[in-house]
């Protein structure tokens, strides 16, 4: 990729901060200022702020809306933290999720900021850095959950909680006016698969510290009572191991989702089958996990999706991507026959373990009625308990604030629809309303030791990716995208001899996206005669200027076409003269 | 609109069948062939076909894939029926849902068919008429539940049943082969709002009469037990208008859930509030009802919307399109702040009385986030139970199997997944595998009186409606679109002097949906130096076969944008000559 980059890299400074981390000054406020995962896009992004310091908390990315048209990732705009790249102390990672993660490839090629996370979380980051080019070794700490780190005037803390990735934490941040804490995504899992429950005992000794600030994830805060273990799926897994004992069994899940691929590897096992995997991203982060210790094989078990075809297909299990329906994934080059390893059929049976993410449920569902056609037994969340969520629901929610008590809150990682909902459920557990913030992107919440509120604004927003292009296009582009792949566009070109006040050539009528040229020809020669009379009826006034003689074709024709079909094509004038 | 139509209209064949009506000849077969309600569009159609007589059940629209850029509207392929017209003796309606009379209009524009169904269907079809124009007046025969109507070699009975719309109707149609049943769409309400639940006592002595084929439903057939009676919503409603009173009240809804509509009238009467209506059709459906007597207002409820000021919020109830955040639909309005009447606050709770149909989640989403953010209380069904499904479960639907025992099953209107489920379930149900037919659109099963078997196929498919073009727009149009809202279009235009080899003017670059032209002013000259470059490498060679030129610009630039950008923009070379 083109380093453009190079020009705007600025080191950050990573000296002690010059007054002493604690000192408590009446006169200076925290600044907490979100910078994403205030609406439906994700890409998680919280700046701390406080005098000379900046902390980062999540650098994620996010995924484009329908109507944003071709692009292909959405970043946060860094303007801010560009122009304070003297202050930044470090960027601090509660996990290895895209949404939280996956913006920092695009924060390197900006600023060189040293990066504190989890092993798993720096071995998925570090997997990333193979796609972009930077001017410098990224500076990567590896910490494990209790550990401490000071970051100008900071101490964050990272605390274990479970979710649906495995070594994610919380942070508990010390700031010269008191402690914030940050929840991360979690759950709270008390048979989890790698022994470690959420660390609810440090959540309560921080809380009878006393809490300042709880920044809390509001996913599933319309959801009752509470998320299922992921021992759960296991369960589940075991029945379909044993009721399909005849079959192949393929399994689609997130390739992030460590302990669930790992519990997917035990049962095959158990039941004498291999494990085949596919999937770009699910061979990737197996990979990693196995080199990291997060996931291990027995021995044996662990084939080449190349080699299937040498063990029966009741032998074989193959976990692969695709669990929420993507075009051209792993799971949908099989149900469309486009995978050149494996072909599915009758003897099959395609659990989908996941459950679709808004906006993905129809990509879902095209798949599942393909395997169905196919003649594949299909066990999904509707029909099966083969997912649990990663994240808490009310009553662990309700226990996290239960634990920390804090002052003030902020409902973060969420819609505004769940925004609100968790201030509901912070009032009904006793919190005045008027100390929970629901905030904006780019909304400064200043806190000191005895007062919080709102006071201004710092540039924010989001920044479009398309190919490797960040930021080029914008609402312009956008706007042609959609107008064009609405109803197409209609070109017409006119070699004019403005002299002489004559077409030379054409006008030459193109359409693309419009209407079958063949069975419109007679629309066609209609529109190449309304566009030449057009032409002409200014070239006989003597009009020869350009910005006229388009203007006048293009209302002609925007006229004609939307009487003749309702349609607005995007109708391009191009005038050549010689 | 153009009346293309006119040429193509066949008048059908209303005479009786020369053959009487439940001859049995064992050489006859009845053919059973769906044009649509086998895949996630919807648009429901049916023929059956004995000899010289064709039946048409339904003729519905459906709405777009994401995928089908553009198109308004798909409808399902008539030519069978256009090719056949000779033998059509009717078309009967079940219900009046969009996706099953939606496509009425189109196929009046090919062919004059008499059309039967009940009071209230009729009324929305005739509504639909006043878009569309037609060479004749279509003609229109009213039904009621019990009603009989004899059509060539069929008898068709129409059969109460409860639906989200009033006056739905299942058929029993008689042939010579023997009773097939079509279910239409369906749930057994025991306490319906009109007191009239589906007549179980019908189908059981139809039932015990003997039935060949039963096509059903599958809608909800992947949901456990039964679907809660519409007097369930009455009882939310009333529980909200209770803990609401103090608020204005606005519901979205269906606007043909006529009974809904009624119950919100009559809750708001109760609690002594007026009510207003908005959206398009909403006003028209709330008027043919109560025309048609199926809805009535207490004296002095009904306001009009531009009249709302004059009462009290508290004493306001707004009854609102958009319930499936339809871009532009009265409740979207009402939430971006873009509706003439309606200005939405804290002063105000929203109703959904809907659930979101899959692949409108994201737009449900978009509205309640916008309402929230307004300060907006917002009720939907994830929170609080304000809608309940027109659709049969599970255990509704084997109480019809059960009463029906037929020898042939069809599951009908589902995609492939609820077909297979439906499968799954008649089985469960004692029903041989081989009895059970899953078809595709335009599959002909053929039957006898001891015999069923999938024999070839008719045309069949989907054509795409663009304002108002029918089936103008097809796979190149949309791929050329699909194309387009990618990565734009860059067009390149050159005149050239074919005798001495030379570009006269040009190239000159035009781009719209690649990237900022401004900012990219230095890669669109660098397109115009490549292109040129292209030009004169063939010119200088002399080539001047604009196939050839062209494909050169058009190569060498797709390498080098793709390079530049990892774009993939449609380039388009035009090349003029003098």
């Amino acid at each position: 990729m083109p380093k453009t980059a190079k020009s705007t890299t600025k080191p950050v400074n990573t000296k002690p901060s010059k007054t002493t981390r604690g000192a408590r000054s009446k006169l200076k406020k925290l600044r907490v200022i979100p910078l994403g995962g205030l609406d439906e896009i994700g890409k998680n992004l919280t700046v701390l702020e406080y005098s000379d310091s900046i902390l980062i908390i999540d650098c994620g990315l996010g995924f484009p809306n329908d109507d944003m048209l071709g692009i292909d990732l959405v970043v946060p705009d860094l303007t801010y933290l560009v122009s304070n790249a003297d202050k930044i102390r470090g960027i601090v990672l509660t996990h290895g999720h895209e949404d939280h993660i996956g913006g920092i490839p695009y924060l390197l090629q900006k600023l060189n900021v040293p990066i504190y996370g989890t092993r798993l979380t720096l071995g998925i980051l570090e997997n990333k850095f193979e796609e972009h080019v930077f001017d410098f070794k990224p500076e990567l700490h590896c910490v494990k959950a209790g550990d401490k780190v000071v970051l100008g005037q900071f101490e964050v803390e990272f605390i274990r909680v479970n979710h649906s990735i495995a070594d994610a934490c919380a942070l508990a941040i010390r700031t010269p006016v008191g402690i914030v804490v940050h929840s991360g995504d979690f759950k709270i899992d008390p048979t989890p698969i790698d022994g470690e429950m959420t660390d609810l005992a440090r959540f309560g000794e921080i809380g009878k510290e006393g809490v300042l600030l709880f920044m809390c994830e509001s996913t599933n805060v319309e959801r009752q009572g509470f998320t299922p273990s992921e021992r759960k799926v296991g369960e589940s897994l075991a029945r379909f191991f044993e009721a399909y004992r005849k079959k192949r069994i393929v399994i689609a899940t997130f390739s992030s989702n460590v302990h669930r691929v790992q519990q997917i590897i035990n049962a095959a096992a158990k039941y004498g089958r291999k494990v085949a995997v596919t999937g770009r991203s699910m061979i990737n982060i197996v990979s990693a996990a196995v080199e990291l210790g997060y996931m291990s094989f027995p021995e044996g078990v662990l084939v080449d999706i190349s080699e299937i075809k040498k063990y029966p297909p009741e032998k074989m299990t193959i976990v692969s991507t695709g669990s929420q329906g993507e075009p051209m994934s792993a799971l949908y080059r099989m149900a469309f026959g486009m995978h050149d390893k494996v072909e599915l059929g009758s003897g099959d049976v395609v659990i989908i373990s996941a459950s679709a993410i808004p906006g993905n449920e129809k990509l879902v569902g095209n798949i599942i009625n393909e395997l169905y056609k196919k003649g594949v037994t299909v066990l999904n969340d509707s029909v099966a308990e083969v997912h649990v969520s990663g994240h808490a629901c009310q009553e662990e929610l309700k226990i996290l604030h239960a634990l920390l008590h804090p002052k003030y809150f902020m409902p973060v990682h969420g819609e505004a629809r769940h925004l609100y909902h968790h201030k509901e459920l912070a009032e009904y557990m006793g919190m005045p309303a008027n100390h929970i913030f629901i905030s904006e992107i780019g909304k400064i919440l200043e806190i000191g030791t005895d007062s919080a509120k709102f006071n201004g604004t710092v540039p924010a927003g989001i920044v479009l990716v398309d190919g490797t292009g960040v930021g080029d296009v914008g609402n312009v582009v956008l706007r042609d995208r959609r107008h064009l792949s609405e109803d197409g566009i209609i070109i017409v070109v006119s070699t004019i001899d403005t002299q002489a006040c004559d077409i030379l050539s054409g006008p030459e009528i193109v359409s693309r996206g419009f209407v079958y040229a063949k069975e419109s020809e007679k629309l066609i020669d209609q529109i190449r005669l309304i566009a030449r009379d057009a032409l002409y009826g200014c070239l006989n006034k003597g009009v020869v200027d350009w910005t006229q003689l388009k203007y006048k074709v293009k209302d002609d024709l925007s006229k004609f076409i939307y009487s003749q079909t309702k349609r607005k094509p995007m109708i391009l004038p191009i005038i050549m003269d010689i």
